[in-house]
This record gives C-alpha cells, sequence and structure tokens, in this order.
C-alpha cells in the first residue's frame, strides 16, 4: 500500500483507542460517584445482578454457536470451490470469532456502564436536580455509543491491516491481492457482529418486553397501580429488559450496523480494484474506514463539548450533541475526499464519477438519515397530529385505539421509502454503486453520538424506576420522567437511522452479492435472472421477515402470559404484597424472562441462517438475489411499521396521561395500544435490520459457490 | 381461425347465455317466495332499499370516471406509438366500457337476488326448518356465483369473438393478426372490471365495515345489547353493508379476479402465437375461454344436483357442491386438453411442452387453491390450535389478544407462500409461462361454484340479522347462526383462493409485461434489468399496499368513529330506543355510511392508478417491473396476514361465545380483536389482490410505449 494508506491505517487505530480510553475513563468517574440512598442502592445491585446473570446465561448459549460457525467456516475452506468464498477459511474464522467477541464485549461494557448509570443518575436527581441528572445519564450513554463504535472500528481496522500485513509480507504477494484478500477476510467479522447481535436483539428484546407487557397489564390495568410501583413482582424484571435490550442487545445491534456498513463499503470498493487494479483504487478500499474514524472524532469531540457544562434542557442538550458531530463530520468529510482521493494532483476517477463526488454520497447518506429520523418523530410525537389522531381515536375504546394506529404505522412507509429512495437515487448519482455503500458509512458515521443519545433514554427510564421503587420524592420522579420522555423521540429516531442505514447497507451487500455470485457482469449495472425462480424468490423474500416477526412476538406474547399469570398468582397468594407489607419475589419473575428469551431466540436464530442457504440450492443465485432483494424490501416496511406504529400508540398513551385523563377508558384503551405496540417496536421491529444484513452476509459468502448450480436448474434444463 | 376454434367459442358463448338463462330462472323462484312475516318483509325492504342507494351513489361517482378514463384510451390511440400499446384505442375503450358495465351488473344482479333471498332465508327458517332454509340460502348464493361467472365469460367471449370477426373480415388481415389484435383489445375489457371492482370493493368494504365496527362497540360493549338488536340504531346499516361489501363488492370482485386470469392466460398464449405464427397455436389462445366454459358447466350441473333435494347438513352440501364442480372440471380438462389440443393426430408442442401437459397446470392451480383454502382454514377456525390458542390469550386481556392474532395472521403467511411456490413451480415446469397463466384459469374455474358459497355466507348472516330485529323465535336464530358459522369458514376459505389466484394472474400478467416491454427477450426466460432503479422499484413496489391499506383502514376507522357518535348521541337523546319503546333513526346511520364509504374510496383508486404511471415514467420499465413484482409479493403477504389474523379473530370470539363464557372479560378482549380484525379481513385485505392486477394492467398498457425511455435514465446516461 502507498505511504498514505498506512498512515491513515494508524491514525484510524489511535482514534478507535483513544476512544475506548476515553471510554474507560468516563467509565470510573461515573463508577467512583457514591451513591447517597441506601434504597436506591440496593435496587440498583437487584438489577445489575439480573442483567449481568442474564448476559451469562446468553453468552453461554452463543459461544458454542459461535464456535459452531467458526467450525464450518475452517471446514468449508478446505472444499474446493468454496476456499475463494467471502468469509471462509480460519482467517475468516478468526475474524467471525474476534467479531462476536467484540460485539458482545460492546454489549456488555454498554450494559455495566448503564447499570452504574441508573442508579446515580436517580441519586442526582434526588440530590442535586436536573442539571446534574441529565450530566451523569448523558455520560453512561457515551460510554455506550463511543465504547460501541471504538470497539468495532478497533477490531475492523486492526484486522484488515493486519491481515493486509501479513498476507503482503508472508506470501510475497502484491499489495493489489493483499488488498482484496484482507477485505474478503473481515467479511467474517461483520457476520460474527451480525450473529451475536442477532441473538441479543431477539433474546433481550423478547426479556425486556414479556417484562413489560406482563408487568403493565397486571399492575397498570388489573392493580391499577403505577409502573415501576416496588409491589409489582415483575418490577424489577422490567428495569433489568430495558438493560438487557434496550442497551446490551441495542449496542450490538448498531454495533454490527455501524460495521456491516464498513464492509460492504469495502467490498464495493474492491469490487473497482479487482477490475481496473489500480493502486491508487486501494483508497478507495481505506475510505470508508478513515470516514468512520472522522465521525469517532467528531463525536468524542461532540461529547468533550457537552461533558464540560452542566446542561437544563435535556432535548437541546441531544440535539446540540447531534448537530456538532453531523456538522463536524461533513466538513471532515469534504477535506478527507479533497485531500485523500487524490491521484498525483488529479483527483481519483472510477467509472467516470471525479473523487469529490464522494462527499455528495455522504452527505447524502447523512441527510437521508435525519429525514428518516424526522419523519418518525412525526409520526410519532405528541406534538404532530397522528398521536392525537390515536388519542381522540382511543376516546370509542381499545379497537378504534389499535386500528388507528395499525394504519398511522402503515401509512408512515411511505414518506420513509420516498426519503429511502431519494437518498439511494442521489448516492448512486454521485458515485454508482460504490457511492450508496458510503451513503451508508456516512450515515452511521456520527453513530457514536447516535448511540449515546439512544442509550440514555434507557438509562433515565430506569433512573426513573428507582426513584419510583425506592420511594424517593415525587419532584425526582418528575426530573428523571422528563428525561425519560425525550428519550422516547430519541429512541424514535434512532431507530430510523438504524432502519435507513441498514437499507443503504443491505442494498449494498446485495449488489456485492449481485458482482461476486457474477449475476451482475463486471463493469456492469444490469441484472440477468431466471424470471420464474426469481418471482418464487421474491415471494419467499417477502414472507420470511413476516414468519421472523411472528416467531418473535409469539415468544413475547408467550413469555408474557407466563409472566402475567406469575404475577396474578403472587398477588393472590400473598395478600400483604399489594398492601406493601410484604416484598414480593422479584427472582421468579426475572427467571421466567430469562429462561423464555434464551429459548425462544433459538428459532428465529436459525431461520435467518439457514433461509438463505436453502433458497441457494434449490433456487440458485438467482432464486437467492430474489430472497435477499424482497426480504430487504419487506423487512424495512415492516420495520418502519412497527417502530412507528409502536412509538405512536406509547406516545398517545402519554398524550392521554398529560392532558389529565389518566384512568378514564380512553386510557385503558390506550394502555392496549401500548402494550401491543411493545412488542412490535421493542422487539421484532428492530431484528429486522439484523435479519436482512445477516441473510444478505450469508449469501455473498456463498456467492462464488453457488455459480450456475441449483436444485431448480437441474430439474428445468 | 380453425373450423374447432369457432365451434369452440360458439358452444363457450352458449354456455354462458344458459348459464344467464338459469340465473334469471332461480332469480324469479326466489322471489315468488312469498314471505308470511310481515316484520322480516318491512325490516328486509329497509336493507334493500338502503343497499339499492347506496349502489346507485356509487355507480354516479363509478359512471364518469370509467367514461373519463375510456376517453383517455381513445385520445391516447391518436398518439404515435401509443397505437400499439394494449387496451389503447377506441375498440378497448368500447372493452372497457362493457367491462365495467358488466361486472357492475354482476354486482347488482347478485345484490337483487341477496337482499330477496335474505328476508326468505329468514321467513324459511322460522316456518319449515333448517333444509328450507339452507336451500333458499343457497340458491340466493347460486345466483351471485352463476351471474358473476355468466356475465364476465359472456362478455369476454363475445367481444373476443366479435373483434376478431370484425377485423378479419373487414381488414381481410390474416387470421393470426387477427386473433393477436382481437387479444390485445380485451385487456379493455378486463381493466373495465377491475376497475368497477376497485370501487366496490374500497367503497363496498367500508361502508360494511365501519357500520358493523360502530354497531359492535357501541352496542355489544358499552350497552350490552346483541348483534342485530333493532334498538341499536346502526343494525341496518350493518345488515345493508353486507349486501353492498360481501356481496356486491365480492361479486365484482371475483368476476374480475376470473376475468383477468382468462386474459392473462390469453396474453401468454399470443407471445407464442407471436413468435411462431402457427395457425395451430391459436388453439392456446381459445383454450382458457373453453376451460372457462368446461368450468361454468361443471359449476352449473353441482348446483343442479344440490337444489334437487334438500339438505340438512350445511357444511357437507357445500362441501360436495365443491367437490363435484372440481372433479367435473378435472375430467373434462383432460378431455378437453386430449381431444382439442392437438394438430392432425399429434399433440401440440410448443417449446418442447406437449399439449397433454396442460392438464398439469390446470390440476396444479385447483389444488394449489385447495391447499391454500385449506391453510386459511387451520389458521382461522376454532377446530384448530390457532384460534384456541387466541381464545387463551383473551384471558390476559384486549393486549394479549391483539398480539396473538396478529402473529398468528403474519406467521400464516409461510405455509401459504410455500403452497404457493409449489403450484407456481410445478404449473411451470408442466408448461412454461403460459402453464402459470393456465394454472390462474384452472383455479378460478369452479369460481362458479365457489362464488355461490362465498355469498351464501352474508344471505345467512343477513338472515339471522333479520330474525333478531324481527323478533322471530330463538330457535329460528338458532338456524340462522348454524348457516352463517358455516359460512365463515367458507368465506376464509374462499378469500385463500382469491389470494392464491390472484397471485397466479398477476404473475401471469407480469410475464406478459416482460414480455410486451422487450425485459424478456422474445423465446427466454431471462429478464435484464439496470439494478439501481430496480431496487428502488422494489421498496416503493413494497410500500403501495401498505399505503393503501392505511388509507383504506383509516377511512374505516373515521367513518367507524362518526358512527359510534351518531349511535351514542341517538341512545342519549332518546333514552326510549334503549327501552325498546322507540325505533332509533336508522337513515341517519345509513347515510353516514353511504357518505363516507363513497367520500374514501377515492383516493386508493386514484393511488392504484397512478402509480405505476409515475413509477414507469421515472424509473422506466425495469423499475415498474420492479414495482410490480414488489407489489405482488407485499400484497400477498398482507392480503394472507389480514385475512387469517381477522378470522382468526372472529372465531376466537365466537369460541369463547361457545363455550359460554359471553360477557366475561376474556369475551370483551375478543370482540375487541373482532373489531380490530374486520376491517382487516373485509376491507384491506380484499383489495390487496384487485390493487396488484389494477397496476398490472396498467403497466401491461404502457409497455410498449415506455420502451427505452425513462427520466432516470435521462438523467444517469
Amino acid at each position: 500500500m502507498e505511504k498514505i494508506n498506512i498512515i491513515m491505517l494508524i491514525c484510524v487505530l489511535a482514534i478507535a483507542l483513544i476512544t475506548i480510553g476515553y471510554v474507560f475513563l468516563i467509565y470510573h468517574k461515573i463508577q467512583r460517584l457514591k451513591i447517597v440512598n441506601k434504597n436506591v442502592e440496593d435496587n440498583a445491585k437487584f438489577i445489575r445482578s439480573g442483567a449481568i446473570t442474564f448476559l451469562k446465561r446468553e453468552f453461554k448459549i452463543i459461544i458454542p454457536f459461535v464456535l459452531i460457525v467458526a467450525c464450518v467456516f475452517v471446514a468449508l475452506g478446505f472444499i474446493p470451490g468454496f476456499e475463494k468464498a467471502e468469509g471462509v477459511g480460519w482467517q475468516s474464522a478468526i475474524c467471525f470469532i474476534v467479531g462476536a467477541a467484540f460485539s458482545a464485549g460492546a454489549g456488555l461494557v454498554g450494559m455495566l456502564s448503564a447499570t452504574n448509570a441508573n442508579s446515580r443518575t436517580a441519586d442526582a436527581a434526588n440530590n442535586s436536580g436536573l442539571g446534574r441528572a441529565l450530566h451523569v445519564a448523558f455520560s453512561g450513554g457515551a460510554v455506550l455509543g463511543l465504547c460501541v463504535v471504538g470497539f468495532g472500528l478497533l477490531g475492523l481496522t486492526g484486522l484488515f491491516f493486519g491481515a493486509y500485513e501479513l498476507i503482503y509480507l508472508t506470501n510475497g504477494n502484491n499489495q493489489i491481492d493483499a488488498v482484496l484478500e484482507a477485505s474478503h477476510i473481515i467479511t467474517g467479522y461483520g457476520l460474527g457482529c451480525s450473529m451475536v447481535a442477532l441473538f441479543g436483539r431477539v433474546g433481550g428484546g423478547i426479556y425486556t418486553k414479556c417484562a413489560d407487557v406482563g408487568a403493565d397489564i397486571v399492575g397498570k390495568i388489573e392493580a391499577d397501580i403505577d409502573e415501576d410501583d416496588a409491589r409489582n413482582p415483575a418490577t424489577i424484571a422490567d428495569n433489568v429488559g430495558d438493560n438487557v435490550g434496550d442497551i446490551a442487545g441495542m449496542s450490538s445491534d448498531l454495533c454490527e450496523s455501524y460495521v456491516g456498513s464498513i464492509v460492504s463499503a469495502i467490498t464495493l470498493a474492491t469490487v473497482f480494484l479487482q477490475q481496473y487494479r489500480l493502486d491508487v483504487d486501494i483508497r478507495l478500499v481505506v475510505f470508508p474506514l478513515a470516514l468512520a474514524g472522522v465521525g469517532i472524532l467528531a463525536s468524542i469531540i461532540s461529547v468533550l463539548i457537552i461533558r464540560m457544562r452542566e446542561w437544563k434542557d435535556p432535548q437541546k442538550t441531544l440535539d446540540i450533541a447531534t448537530y456538532i458531530a453531523v456538522g463536524l463530520v461533513i466538513v471532515a468529510s469534504v477535506f478527507l475526499s479533497i485531500f485523500y482521493l487524490k491521484n498525483g494532483s488529479e483527483f481519483m476517477s472510477v467509472e467516470g464519477k471525479a473523487a469529490p463526488w464522494a462527499i455528495g454520497a455522504v452527505a447524502a447518506g447523512l441527510l437521508c438519515g435525519i429525514a428518516v429520523g424526522k419523519i418518525a418523530e412525526i409520526y410519532t410525537s405528541s406534538d404532530y397530529k397522528t398521536v392525537k389522531n390515536i388519542a381522540k381515536e382511543s376516546e370509542t375504546g381499545h379497537a378504534t385505539n389499535i386500528i388507528s394506529g395499525f394504519a398511522s404505522g402503515m401509512k408512515s412507509t411511505a414518506a420513509t421509502v420516498v426519503a429511502l429512495a431519494l437518498g439511494i437515487i442521489i448516492a448512486y448519482f454521485c458515485f454508482g454503486i460504490y457511492g450508496i455503500g458510503l451513503a451508508a458509512v456516512g450515515m452511521l458515521s456520527t453513530a457514536g453520538i447516535t448511540i449515546s443519545v439512544d442509550g440514555y433514554g434507557p438509562i433515565s427510564d430506569n433512573a426513573g424506576g428507582l426513584a419510583q421503587m425506592s420511594g424517593l420524592r415525587p419532584e425526582v420522579r418528575e426530573i428523571t420522567d422528563h428525561l425519560d420522555a425525550v428519550g422516547n423521540t430519541t429512541a424514535a429516531v434512532g431507530k430510523g437511522f438504524c432502519t435507513g442505514s441498514a437499507t443503504f447497507t443491505a442494498l449494498a451487500l446485495i449488489l456485492s452479492y449481485g458482482k461476486v455470485s457474477g449475476l451482475i457482469a463486471d463493469g456492469g449495472v444490469k441484472m440477468s435472472v431466471d424470471i420464474t425462480p426469481f418471482v418464487i424468490g421474491i415471494l419467499i423474500g417477502a414472507m420470511v421477515p413476516f414468519l421472523f416477526s411472528a416467531l418473535v412476538i409469539n415468544s413475547v406474547g408467550k413469555a408474557a402470559n407466563k409472566m402475567v399469570l406469575e404475577i396474578r398468582r403472587q398477588f393472590k397468594e400473598e395478600p400483604g404484597i399489594l398492601e406493601g407489607k410484604v416484598k414480593p419475589d422479584y427472582n421468579k419473575c426475572i427467571d421466567i424472562a430469562t429462561k423464555a428469551s434464551l429459548r425462544e431466540m433459538i428459532v428465529p436464530g436459525v431461520i435467518a441462517v439457514v433461509t438463505p442457504i436453502v433458497v441457494g440450492v434449490l433456487l440458485g443465485r438467482e432464486g437467492l438475489a430474489a430472497l435477499l432483494i424482497a426480504a430487504l424490501a419487506s423487512s424495512v416496511m415492516l420495520a418502519i411499521f412497527m417502530a412507528n406504529a409502536g412509538g405512536a400508540w406509547d406516545n398517545a398513551k402519554k398524550y392521554i396521561e398529560q392532558i389529565g385523563k389518566k384512568g378514564t377508558e380512553a386510557h385503558h384503551a390506550a394502555v392496549t395500544g401500548d402494550t401491543v405496540g411493545d412488542p412490535l417496536k421493542d422487539t421484532a421491529g428492530p431484528t429486522m435490520d439484523i435479519l436482512i444484513k445477516m441473510m444478505s452476509v450469508i449469501a455473498l459468502i456463498m456467492a462464488p459457490v453457488l455459480g450456475e448450480f441449483s436444485v431448480w436448474s437441474l430439474i428445468v434444463h
């Protein structure tokens, strides 16, 4: 590689290491804060130990799974025809294991930080007020956000660089081949992240929602006690759920999105490299890593600025943090593309596209992400008419509440798809299919700050729970509620970012698949397919996200039902619980949630892995391409629909409470909507993007092997 | 044409005419039955006049719309490049108007028959018992079923034959060109049917569900009075809704499906004709019409057999009717393909497929339809575990009822898609893409009997309503409930048939589009597409059914809300209504439903027409192909999901009532589920298949004009 590439990679590694160092600094700062209130400390310990128990047991299931898959990769490497497949062979297997470990590590550190920060946020709200509480909660979120991107980029860049040097030095290979091979190998890293994320999201999602739904049904509707009331046996499980689902699961998930976008951009760059074999084109391979590095730096600076003083307005603080980061990334990417993507004094040019257009693709991605987030806000915030309308429909009962939320979620797909389509068109116009990859990286380049803001939500939520459980003054709950309300909107926006980036990343992966499988001829943009297996693949692809969601939602339903029966049993057998005289058996509920979620996460995981393999073998590479394309479209629709319907139901309930109608029939109906929305928006919805990326990566691995082979062609021809 | 083709067409025309004659015979037989009970007669008059008023006002909106579109077709025929487009020109415009008129006529006659049969069924149940009531209800359904297929086939065959003769004689053309041109022209007939069906389904669907949901919410949940209680002001509107939605709307819809399948099979046959230009291949064009004729004959025979005596078991009667028809069609199609598809003593052979394989494709279609129907039954009948499970989940409240119904509807897509995929594979294997067209025709060849069975449901439902309203003995209601319960299962199975046939028909239309647009090269099966506009088209295509459903469901929600407020107002302002002393103001509710449904049907209708045009112009023929493929996949998933979730919710409620838990909390929760399911299964779900076929036909019309042009290619190249 040219020297400039080596320097760039070292810089990125340095940034990643600095980030991780800074993460541990904040982490310890939070940990050193003394918790004054004894009750808060005790309850927080309960939550923390419940969360750690869950993660331990989850890892026990994931580790063998990861090792088996790694062995399969190693074994496949010895089978003729498979050697050249993406992600196959012992090198990729190592990357796979490292990816899984780093993704799990990001989740673990994030969760440890969150379970430290929640109690300290409640304590700060109790002792020092809003500003201090906001500071602690934001710092906890920053640990999460920065450690996800730090770990993700460190592993990816380190492995890429290491693999390159190893191949280049030991095999005496030409540097272009070394880059190509290194790029192939790191596909395994992305897959490792995806695998952990899939299980983490599904398992954590089922956990958090079965506890939440169960606690709500008996607590709010039947026993008429508030959320997070210490008398409810599922309260601790509900709060543990926030940490294992909204923190650990989300961290692994976003780590996967982040890594996935970079890997797919790199893969698209290697397409040029393979075709033209110009040394200078290696910069296109390194560029996504550099962009990610710039993004992390922007995120750190933004965190530093926010943490310098205590703010009073949560919404403003989070908005400023995001805008600083986005602004910095755009400025930095202008410099990067002008000074780095150059060949001598000339701009690089690939397939008629000059390098400065890269800025356009990056900006298209960032703006598209913001647009999708804004649309999510319009459909889910109580400032706009959709939520108010659902609140109004609640007055005529449970059914009209459900119907109107359902319809508005479906309707929200329209504007979102238009925004995504425009983003794709602009990115493509700027830099061809590589532009689509860049747009995905651009959209997620500020992930450090997006995740910080996202993670702040559940921390505040937990703090509120602790305040309630520990009997702190009502004003404390008001402070944490204020923090939490802002968190709800940011969560919806964050999900929009996730869906948007997943669309771009999956599209980039599918394009890579098209190139690698030979469906899209070299240098071309045309894909030629046999129409009948293609259409069958489309039908199956559209179906898989429905089946996957159904299984996940069913799991929540089943587990929540068990939870409801357990809570009812405790209330019935020990009347002292509701009178507040006897402590309920929290552990029983934690145990139900843990067991159910771990058992239920396996079947969906297997479906995600097995479907592309089966379809690929039966219908061939064309059927598999169709599967991916249709699964992308179907999962994007379901993800948007579920996230926005769920968010709107949630906020319609909050809105009804705000206008002082708590306890009315309308409020009961709105609680039903909120409860229905929970598994949609927090369990099934967020898994959609992992599902489609997981299937795409597996297809990418199979691509070179499939060739012309398929059962279909054997029968028909 | 060869003599055998002429004879065949004349036979088909004769069958269609005999069918219509037989329809009027039964119609008058029913009408001659005297209604003994005065109350029943009065209430029936109310329903009948409400339904007629609605249809009149609906036609007033549809007629100008149809005329405008017809003018556009005539005008387009003068624009260079468009002359050769499917359905364009004055001949097609005439076909379009005739198609619209016949489709509307089928709906009108069906509805007139149903509003005659409902009161006489109630009366027969009152005076003579189950056997006689079943006989009357089945006869009413048979009028519906046979008149839909009779009208549909008469118009199609008549226009095809007439156009052929005209072109052949006046222009002195070669007979192959005359067949090709006649086949092109009748595309307009299919589009006319589609247009009326779209409005009829959407308008009727909104009408029936806003009345039903409104009546249920206030009646069952708030005032705790039974369904169809005469004290409920929306009762008459609810019963009118059954007639305008489940009868008139469904009739037009199935007429459209029926005609659409034949038109698409003919279009696929012309592809061979165009390529090889062999006179004998004209038989492939005529074959779908002959198959449809055979199917009608089988349906008539089946109706005759059933009507010969009075049966005692409704389920058995309907099953026997269906099996007789299916058996007859299979036997007849064996003869037809062996004796008709022959060239001298040799079987015809196209692209390596010998003619007897046609039987395989037809059978694949029929069996696939039955399989899809059976799967629907498994997911929606209370004999199976899904419904029982939803009933169990209702015990923990409204939310768990909704969640489990939602999830099982999504899950049901999996088995259905597998059945469809197998059907497509077998049909394709038997006779290439023409086989897919034949499978669609095969599946719908027994439509005469399927619709009879389908139509029997709402007639029995109405009879039950009349019995309740008119204060007949409780045993009468038991008889009609027994009839109605069977109707619920047959409705779910009928919807399965509809979705299945729509998948095949739409697929056949899309394949025709591929051929006509030049995306699929002559004689080939490969489609070559520019990947980026294709993927954008996929995203938009997947979104349209979501948007369309959202709009339709929203319309129901809005209208139902108005209905609820009106019913509440009447109850509040006139307490005498609930005491049974004062008659409520039925007309006010009828008026609300009529106005709302007519206003709300326009926007979805426009979306269905405009989307393919806009996408075609912006993204070109490749983007349009993607739009169709993705819209097919997305709408099939939503149709299955909505039909089965709705059916399961409905029957879970009935199941809870059967096991004697009416009035419990679980029952209230189940009523919520049923109410949520209503607009899904009876409004949005059934419109999905019209939406996709409508878009496909419009694409087919645009195909030859689009060529290489698109805004996309202007910008990118």
